[in-house]
């Protein structure tokens, strides 16, 4: 969900044209500019002058001559303005800034409990962000949108968590309007953690693949789909949702929401490290199964494989239902190396449907740990482009009042 | 796939816009068109006549007068064109042609064995097509696209099938190709079957559903996807093949394809009516099985709405995925009554998550059998309007050299 600035001027339309063709990082000469967009040769010269007044665009050099003067061209200045992710976890909180093309240019990871509730969560991730960027010796005001991942569902036309069984106190909060309020008149979104990550790992990793199944394995086991390119959400937001899915061919363990069987109770990093625990190899959290993995316990390693066969059961189903070209795999449980993703391929490929998974890719989150805030930048950065205006106002003439207090 | 027919004459853009404004059935004046287009009273003006010796759009009467002497209002004259929607099952053809909302104007349903391969399928689907139209007293040049229903995987980006289990010599087939060397140059889509069903189902009774599982139960059992209003095809086509998805908690009972557990091979109309011979009760088809249930045996029914709940328990996966707002329940077996349905209930609102249930309408088609027809002259229709020259073109001129051969 989207609130945006009030622009005191309307930027010219033919300048998000040109922002959109710069956006693939070649430089073009005007003549080019001109062409494509259908623009005057003069219409164009203006619009390049106040496209390198604001910053956004800078000169690169000159195109190869012809014989005569050579001309100049011109590309998109991506670290001109800054996108920002956020990614809050059950116990962390992770933020990073970004140029326009994604590239990371500062970060910051600390622990940080949902629990405590929006008031205290989102007064650390206003200040850390202004810190962030403050540190990078930039205005506030260069920030052209947030993108805030939460660990619960969202609704998606407000931005508000709906009832996230992890986040006491957050129901119904007005997480946009609780933002701006410290950060000044900025673009916010908010979305359910996991379709930042899958949209992250989509953008910095395979953005070339349409139909994607990212899949996040932690204490809960969640999905994030992009269908066609786009995250699909749902009619509630609540699509992807994998954890009370019944595992084919599974014992009926009881879970916590009263069902029997549910794909978190089976293979979730708590009830991994439950059954660790029963057999005499002492696990409590998925950080203590990635742990006995890392050294070598073998029964944590069979653990970790079985875990995956039954996430891959339930996947196959997915597979057959979705027909993605790639399910990836993240989410702290994925650190356990190969087992996790063996045990997957495992049962994916032999339940899924031969057409389905001819050309399937199944693998490890290359964007990692990270997928959740670059997904959270990209679309905050996406989302500029969208509406230029964001990219065109002048950073110093409409830096948010607010945002020194915060900072 | 379509490939349309090229035009001699490209129709201005401007005419595009009319129609598409035109395309909710409201009636409105030249200068309400001239004002949402943003084009000037005269072009509008000369565009209205156009379309109006073109026959697409017609005078509706005059607008409430404000004193002086009442404007003319105009509305799109729906049936000026024709489109044309073609399901072919295992055994059975349905042909219908609409109008350009979808109306249908004429149908025909008959015996036609698809395993009798392409020439001889796709000759009798031409002749019944040009018989219908000409029955219209239309010609074959009115009909703006055929969309056609194939039961088995298609390619998206070529319309040919790809390696379809029931349907032999059909692989590889070029449909599009072969329909336009037996109708002259006209537009053809082919699908799969099951996801113009379940556009069909859209199309006319939920309109304002964003995201539908359409679930055809029969012999097979497949689903067609509706996300955002649009169709998931997934990346090899291949998305909504629900019937060797394994269903949890079940028996592990071999199926055709290899694995056990499958769906189809529990819930699917030839394996209920092979449970009910074991008990005794006669049934070879999916019709013997509806048939039993409609005359009351009771253990019929039972057998019936034990498919429902597998079924519910493979469905109660895919709305915990999908998160859609209706589950659409059609096909041959969805004609035993409430016994399929109230299964499939059963399981669904107990097995999904609640927030995923809260809003969600599980119901039988209200399309029924002819869902797949209306999906697809829907699509040809959707087609049409989105590439207006099909629609503009004049027919007296346009018709195909070969139709008259054909019909």
């Amino acid at each position: 969900m989207w609130l945006t600035r009030r622009m005191s001027t309307v930027p010219a339309p033919e300048l998000g044209a040109v922002l959109h063709l710069l956006r693939d990082g070649r430089s073009r000469t005007r003549a080019e500019l001109a062409r494509t967009t259908g623009l005057s040769r003069s219409t164009m010269s203006t619009r390049i002058d106040e496209l390198l007044r604001l910053g956004l665009v800078a000169p690169v050099g000159d195109a190869g001559s012809t014989g005569g003067r050579p001309a100049a061209t011109f590309a998109l200045a991506p670290a001109s303005r800054l996108a920002v992710g956020v990614d809050l976890g059950a116990t962390h909180a992770r933020i990073a800034v970004t140029d326009l093309t994604g590239h990371e240019l500062a970060g910051h990871l600390e622990q940080l409990r949902i629990a405590d509730g929006p008031d205290i969560v989102l007064d650390r991730v206003a200040t850390v962000l202004a810190e962030l960027v403050t540190g990078l010796d930039r205005p506030l005001g260069d920030v052209v949108g947030v993108g805030v991942g939460l660990p619960g569902p969202v609704d998606h036309m407000t931005g508000r968590p709906t009832k996230p069984p992890i986040m006491p106190g957050w129901d119904g909060t007005d997480v946009v309007g609780a933002l701006r309020q410290r950060l000044g008149n900025i673009a916010v979104l908010v979305d359910n953690d996991v379709n930042l990550m899958a949209l992250g790992e989509h953008a910095t990793a395979l953005p070339d693949v349409e139909h994607l199944l990212y899949v996040k394995v932690a204490t809960g086991i969640g999905s994030g789909i992009i269908a066609d390119g786009r995250i699909h959400r749902g009619a509630q937001g609540s699509a992807g949702d994998l954890g009370h899915i019944a595992v084919p061919g599974a014992e009926p363990v009881r879970c916590a929401c009263g069902n029997t069987g549910c794909l978190e109770a089976i293979a979730g990093g708590g009830a991994v490290a439950a059954r660790l625990t029963e057999q005499g190899v002492p696990a409590r959290t998925t950080s203590d199964v990635v742990d006995l993995v890392r050294h070598g316990d073998l029964r944590a390693a069979a653990a970790v494989r079985d875990a995956g066969r039954s996430i891959g059961a339930v996947l196959a189903s997915c597979v057959s239902l979705l027909n993605p070209s790639a399910v990836v795999v993240g989410g702290s449980m994925s650190r356990a190396g190969e087992h996790l993703i063996a045990g997957i391929r495992e049962v994916v490929y032999s339940r899924s449907l031969p057409l389905a998974t001819q050309h399937l890719r199944v693998a490890t989150s290359i964007a990692g740990a990270r997928a959740g805030v670059l997904g959270g930048a990209h679309a905050a950065a996406e989302h500029a482009f969208a509406h230029p205006a964001l990219l065109t106002r002048d950073a110093a003439v409409s830096a948010p009042e607010s945002a020194a207090a915060t900072a």
